[in-house]
């Protein structure tokens, strides 16, 4: 039996489950064991991931969504009275349908412009002293949130996040990290979990699984602890304490376990790189930016597109990021790519795109 | 290999998942599927819904959690000026920490005393009345919840529902069911579920799955559709919303199809049957309820609890309902059982106490 | 020209502003000063409310609604995931339109039942406990809210505010005190407002003056600055700051200078007093609590509540105290007395009613 | 006795009572009326609004500051999934610390950029056909909500209000006003209330008062009746309802009888123009924008700023508005005009800039 070609390039969560997370589930399918988060698989994950991330004090919560995760990370960093700056395009402000201010009792997110999906520390810088003037009629800044891969699927520099963390930490400001697709960037960067999150200032981590492999598992991950305080009431609040946790914990002890959550990635970035240069090397497709995770924000030619779907390809009409003019008879398009697609699918598109 | 006998009753979310969910979750790991809810399974699963409800009109929407089943149900049905009244024993007033009414944005829950965990349509009809009098400074009740089966282990006919639901009706208020034991409760009134549901006057449905064989599962129900007004972005905003929805609809296709909920609320409720009419026939216990679903709530001997737990049971200290006077040299305690506890794991427990 | 006879005795917000009162807004109404509170009068209320609590680390807070004082004040002292306990017969439970609810950001008032609308240390201390033992399926209890006056028209005695207050301190919770009628209770215990608050263990205070001879001014009077937290910027996000800040602080000063707010609170307790004796020697008239403030609850005969009726005058009906009985032919109403209450008003109600 | 020269410009907040205004809450404080809004004034508030406003439905809520017009004007519009758009510099967006987001209950401001404060509706419905497509994992833009005078002191025509209005009914959205300074902008425009409101599509004003001569009133009007469901209980539970309602509908009377708004409004704004005039023909002074209201936004040479504040000239430093570049040796400042501000006090400040 052969598999199918894939034609969905839409999410990287249209795909099903890793085998070894699956196996891992299922192999926690056995025996009565304490609930809401009293089981040996809750403990294992913690213990599994202050070890993946050098951390010893971090503190771990496993959630179903990335937007549980990032907004319930914000509320217990963000007063109500209080705001979150962060990019322009990011999930929090664009795709969670309100979720964070929903979470953080009506907070603010502030955001700023940027062209590629990154927070600038210079005009953090400018936009927080001038809001500070401002008194009691404005709300107070708290934190900083920013995504890691981007929402450009571009990454961040560990340099670049610790300039984010320094100001943070010198404006009494906590850092919040987007880690939808981190294990995308990390594989990138090529650097360790570590470096790339707390050693460059960064209090809390969303550390998604999701879109890399797992069915539904998401961890905020506290490398400061303190902000973790009475998050497990939080956690209840917001109906994301399951009573039967094992099977949460025991997706994310699959997921970072012999580093699948590092292969998987890797597989995923590799089909975006042959997509790129694929695509790159066709007359008339212009890369928004430089692939450094597993997204492709491209512009193609109309009668390019038209051809992708009546040959059955799915994926998402985009927009142009600020500052980069419209083409007359192209258009934006996103393609993202997953574990699960192999260089047969990659290459199965680009003779339909020729 | 034996199975070793299960000592834990502290609840029936301590258990595994029912084999043929599982194996429905794993059928749907297969390919490519729109996210969000677009998938088949999704789809199927509501078409299931409405055929064994009888409701043709019914909308579901599945979320992880019973709280989020709760909450999410009665944010569509209160504004956040109104209220809703409940039992003082209901599981939305103790046991979600506040999130129905972090998900109503800060309307009240309204709790009414009661012997067995029923509402009465008397108190309910004087309170409401009373309440009305009291113009703009009162919040506005709009909605009434009910738990089947409740969290005395007792059951409502569906006489007495209709009852509530007529009530309900008349004042333009709208009905909710907890029915995160629904199973267990149909179970036993051998009525259909659409008697027990909607034609009782229920116009939403928390329909719970998880403790009764699902992973984690549970679905909001909608008889009268008009209440589910922009309800996916409610659960979305809640964070609620799955990617990979499938894994959700699997669960509770594998839990509805083949009449598995009520095998399986059988196995539950018979163990808790052979397991009250052991413990009832030794010296000084005393059940202070019927038992009519899957809970036992029994005061023991102080050296009979003694006993169990040096024996290695496990189990919850309860407290005595209204209007019970405690005992010297007793205590009460609950005991659940579920669809994995046997003859032999109960005839155990059983040799224990003596 | 003589005053009509006052036959409205619905309740104490009905009347005028309190001469005195009127005379310092209209002193404040010259020139530009800074709005937001940066002005004289301002800074000179809280110097006047800490000389006369004796306090001198405490902040105070105006606002032009009762229940703006109290839901600003518990939302300084309980987080979202927290709980609230207060009487059953409380304000904040009843008549405040779930603004507590709202201000908190979801967090729930706890309520015991009580027969004269006070909080006993006895009952707190086991619900405080059995609530614990619970975990974080339950909300956190982090304040006690009691009424003083009560709700009955009762007056809670210092040292029963102080074991309330020692609990609260034992278990590491805070105590809110509802003083809508901090001056008529203060007129009739006739000690320091210090030993009334604060020194019993009060943490913050709502100080009425709005239904004693006010417009619309309410302090919130924190005891314990800590709790004061960003407040400036709770009060702003509800809307309660006003821009021209003198208006407010000009009232308050009007009522604490040259004690106003205990001469008027003397006059409407007197007015109080002396329908209750009047009313009290009439057959078939059963007062419900000992008058201690300016409220009465009175059981009448039906006829005798008709003939005042139809005599003009204007009251509620009422209910009656858990553990009261009906009697038949008789029914509850509430008289309220204020400032501009004289003799001559009351002995006019008298004779109407015989 | 001589009135001092003002030399506050810092706010239209700063100043005292109109005579008027004060002398109309006098007249109310006399005898015992219903509260809660039961009063004569509270009744006559709403027929004069209609008159004024020549709309005989219209439903008027008085409260006592802007916000909280805003806030709860928003949160009758807008369910918490949604969201309202408005431009980059509203009040609603910069100077409300969050309130309308708490009082919508986590529901979002999207803003647009401008060059003058106004929302332009091309770019308004390119936004809103992007945001639907995106589903729900978006917000659901259910409100427009408009300022005028803007925050730049520039007014919108009828017939530029019309345009926005006409796209919101198109889309189904509701569109707000913010008023704070509308009686600025009418008196500009010279055209009905009714021309400038309802007619050009608004169907919500916060009317303001407390700016232009006011204590603390303002006033939402509903010209959409339908919007204002349970209006009584959202104000109530923001704590906005006042005991003694007839205090803040006596100074809306007193603002709206004999057309003192407009007069006030007169002398406002031409001491603006006066200001503008005499600063503009100095030497390195530009004018941001036109002066059409009570507002300055102009760029003055530092040495000018400086020689008026050691003259004890009071007015805030402001920022550039979007695509003005700074001037090397020249800052941006805001001046604010007021009625009580004489031609005198404008000529004084005139002649120590020169």
């Amino acid at each position: 039996m052969t598999t199918p070609i894939r034609k969905n390039f839409s999410s990287d969560n249209v795909g099903p489950i890793s085998p070894a997370i699956l196996e891992a589930m299922i192999a926690a399918n056995q025996g009565a064991v304490p609930s809401y988060g009293g089981d040996p698989w809750t403990e294992r994950l913690t213990a599994l991931v202050r070890q993946v991330f050098e951390a010893p004090e971090a503190l771990v919560f496993a959630v179903s969504t990335g937007t549980a995760a990032n907004a319930l990370a914000l509320s217990a960093m963000v007063p109500p009275y209080g705001a979150v700056y962060c990019d322009g395009a990011a999930h929090i402000q664009n795709d969670e349908c309100g979720a964070p201010e929903f979470f953080m009792g009506g907070a603010k997110l502030l955001t700023l412009p940027s062209r590629d999906g990154k927070l600038s520390p210079d005009a953090l810088s400018a936009n927080l002293e001038a809001g500070r003037s401002l008194g009691i009629n404005r709300v107070l800044p708290t934190a900083i949130s920013i995504t890691q891969a981007t929402e450009w699927g571009t990454v961040y520099t560990p340099d670049h996040v610790h300039a984010v963390g320094d100001l943070a930490r010198r404006l009494g400001l906590s850092l919040h990290m987007d880690g939808a697709r981190f294990a995308n960037a990390l594989a990138t960067l090529d650097c360790s979990p570590a470096d790339a999150t707390w050693r460059a200032g960064v209090d809390v981590l969303s550390l998604g699984a999701t879109k890399n492999g797992a069915m539904a598992a998401e961890a905020v991950v506290f490398f400061t602890p303190s902000l973790a305080h009475e998050f497990g009431r939080r956690r209840k609040r917001a109906a994301h304490l399951w009573s039967k946790a094992r099977y949460l914990s025991a997706q994310l002890i699959g997921y970072l376990a012999d580093d699948l959550w590092l292969a998987n990635a890797r597989l995923a970035n590799r089909a975006a790189t042959r997509l790129a240069d694929g695509l790159g090397a066709l007359d008339g497709v212009e890369l928004l930016f430089p692939v450094q995770a597993n997204e492709l924000f491209v512009v193609l030619p109309d009668r390019l597109i038209a051809r992708l779907q009546s040959a059955g390809y799915v994926f998402y009409d985009w927009y142009l990021p600020d500052g980069v003019a419209p083409r007359p008879g192209a258009s934006p398009i996103r393609l993202v790519t997953a574990l699960d697609i192999t260089d047969a699918d990659v290459d199965a598109l680009l003779a339909a795109a020729r």
